[in-house]
């Protein structure tokens, strides 16, 4: 067996996302409301693909991805405010795969990879399993700070340690909510020059923003060619297609592409076809606009029930956009057994040491998603959540 | 840049096998036909799945794979007279990524892998990545030589190098379309007992038999869990869904899911739904057969040209079922001089050394496809051929 795998199996924390228990609320995953897209719609577009072109949406397609399907992915980071050259474009299994086949191209065993504090759970995964050494930087409510990034790329440098990239996602963090401010992203990049380093902008949540203004993506604030921006249908759209993207410079797709045609070969077809069926005939902006009211109503159910259902001193976030709430319980109350105790009262959390590639011994912090439950359900859950503090406060813990 | 792809990159032979040019003619690929499942059945079977679970449809799903398409695999794995414990199953993005998945598992760089000469090309890319040693051992019309096996092994025994498993595609091998026979079957199972190796055995193509009776698979002969087993849609039903599946023991399964998670969280669900309505609804099995009487037909037409394409002294294999025959031409003729010229010519084929993972200098091999275009152009595809080879012997090549 390989290193990594004997290494790190017994290091790895897992949650219920997914559960076959129809009375379990999950305030767990990151899953957009797919039943808003509408059975009929579905139905038809998947009709229109299959009478146009059958054959091809059961057929093997280019590695790099459908021609129909890139144009879709110009139109999204047109909406992003950030034109693309359509050459730069790869399509993915999904935002996950650009990010795994990243981490295959650029990391050797040792290598570190900055990143904040707590990151997205899905990115430590690769990590860990290319053997990279994590650095999480320290946030606030604007995102990750920036003398602390600099500290730490200067620490390292005098140590001689081997920094590969920094990774981010600046708008509505998965897991904490949180968006990096106007100011914060251009001294981003300043620094990220001044080291001489790559810069992953993961950006699946921009256009579920509920209140205020786009703020532009780093690729379009990036002079020098160092941003790669992974993008992905899974959150505007829907996530069973697995369908992403990376934005690159030629040099890193090459690579990319071979590292695609070890790992899949392509991109399933039918899910291109479908997308660039919707795109045609259908108003994804419409969708995402919907989307949009439906969750920034869940969130606001939620901001307003969390006062009643957490301990008083507990900290939470107050996301303008996206699909998570990241709260800080109480010195004292430990994260991981008010997950347990909310699974017994079948509600499901993510407990915030999955965020963190050095987990402290005890957490006190969790991420709550709010996309995925409708109000009635999201109340129900908060409240037995209520009941799982009450149980771990009895524990006397 | 880590090092393999800075190292490897160089090293590959890419070729062509989509191209956007109506006139170019493709004996390259493996692609089914796809136009045989027919626009109507496609658009009936997607209408009545989003109707019956559009928002499943459309969301992340286990990364295991969902429970309606394993009772599929199970079908198919029992058409294969392979009795499988569904717990033993994961669903993959096609054959591939399972082959990429059991390489992260088991590769530490240097690990030798063992396999047929010549073998799979897109095993050899999963194998370049995690740095792996190949060697390939020799065949004849009854597929990988035992004798030749044990010597290799016994070899690196005596080196004292680590060989992590053995890598075969018994039943109508890519590139070769030679079968493994019974007794070798029998025999390799022996060997990979007395050197304690796992055996992965790849087979998408085995249902596409033409002609003769079935053979047992390697995981339905295997008597102490040592063979890990790949399985696909992609021959049977379509590759554009990207769905395969790995039947492993536990230990292994519980490395390939984490490996799973890191590569793309779970597999289409689309895909897995759009399967799981066609085996209730439609008839895979009479699909199979309306396909092995195509790709007979096709393998026909084929091998009555090849006489008359091809220049005396040129050998040839004579698969009873899959999609490919392997040639050998006479010495003197370069394949990659042949493929350069064909192409010109406006047809494609696969030059021999991307079967192997140290090309000799000159190959003369080379791989034709017959399943993915009819008879006339197939026909067509050959005279082709047959200019392009009549071009290189005037260049007195």
């Amino acid at each position: 067996m390989t290193r990594w795998f004997a290494r790190r199996t017994g290091r790895m924390t897992s949650w219920t996302t997914f559960s076959e228990d129809p009375d379990l609320i999950s305030l767990a995953g990151g899953l957009p409301d797919t039943s808003l897209f509408g059975a009929d719609n579905h139905a038809a577009l998947l009709t229109a693909m299959a009478h146009r072109q059958s054959a091809l949406a059961l057929q093997y397609t280019p590695t790099r991805g459908m021609k129909a399907l890139r144009e879709c992915i110009l139109e999204v980071m047109a909406e992003e405010a950030t034109p693309v050259d359509p050459h730069r474009v790869i399509v993915t299994t999904g935002g996950q795969q650009a990010l795994d086949l990243l981490c295959r191209v650029f990391l050797d065993p040792g290598d570190v990879v900055v990143t904040e504090a707590p990151t997205y759970p899905g990115i430590l995964l690769p990590l860990a399993a290319h053997e990279a050494e994590v650095v999480q930087v320290e946030t606030d409510e604007d995102g990750m700070r920036m003398e602390a990034l600099e500290a730490a790329l200067e620490e390292l440098r005098a140590a001689g340690r081997p920094v590969k990239f920094i990774y981010t996602v600046p708008t509505f963090q998965n897991p904490s909510g949180k968006t990096l401010s106007l100011e914060r992203r251009k001294r981003l990049l300043e620094i990220a020059r001044a080291f001489d380093l790559p810069v992953i902008e993961d950006n699946p949540y921009a256009l579920l923003r509920f209140e205020g203004d786009p703020l532009p993506t780093l690729l379009s604030l990036d002079e020098d060619g160092r941003v790669l921006y992974v993008g992905t249908f899974s959150k505007i759209l829907a996530p069973g297609l697995r369908v992403g993207w990376l934005v690159a410079p030629e040099s890193v797709l090459d690579k990319v592409d071979l590292g695609k045609q070890c790992a899949d070969l392509c991109t399933a077809s039918a899910s291109q076809l479908f997308i660039a069926e919707f795109f045609e005939r259908g108003d994804w902006r419409g969708y995402v606009r919907a989307q949009v009211d439906l969750y920034r109503a869940r969130r606001d159910a939620m901001l307003a029930l969390l006062p009643q259902t957490l301990p008083a001193g507990s900290r939470w976030t107050r996301p303008a956009g996206g699909l998570f709430v990241w709260v800080d319980l109480p010195e004292g109350m430990d994260s991981d057994l008010l997950y347990e105790h909310a699974l017994r009262r079948s509600v499901s959390i993510v407990p915030g040491r999955v965020g963190f590639a050095r987990p402290k011994p005890t957490h006190h912090d969790f991420r709550l998603n709010f996309s995925a439950c409708d109000e009635g359900r999201i109340e129900t859950g908060l409240e037995r959540i209520a009941l799982a503090i009450r149980d771990i406060e009895h524990l006397g813990v």
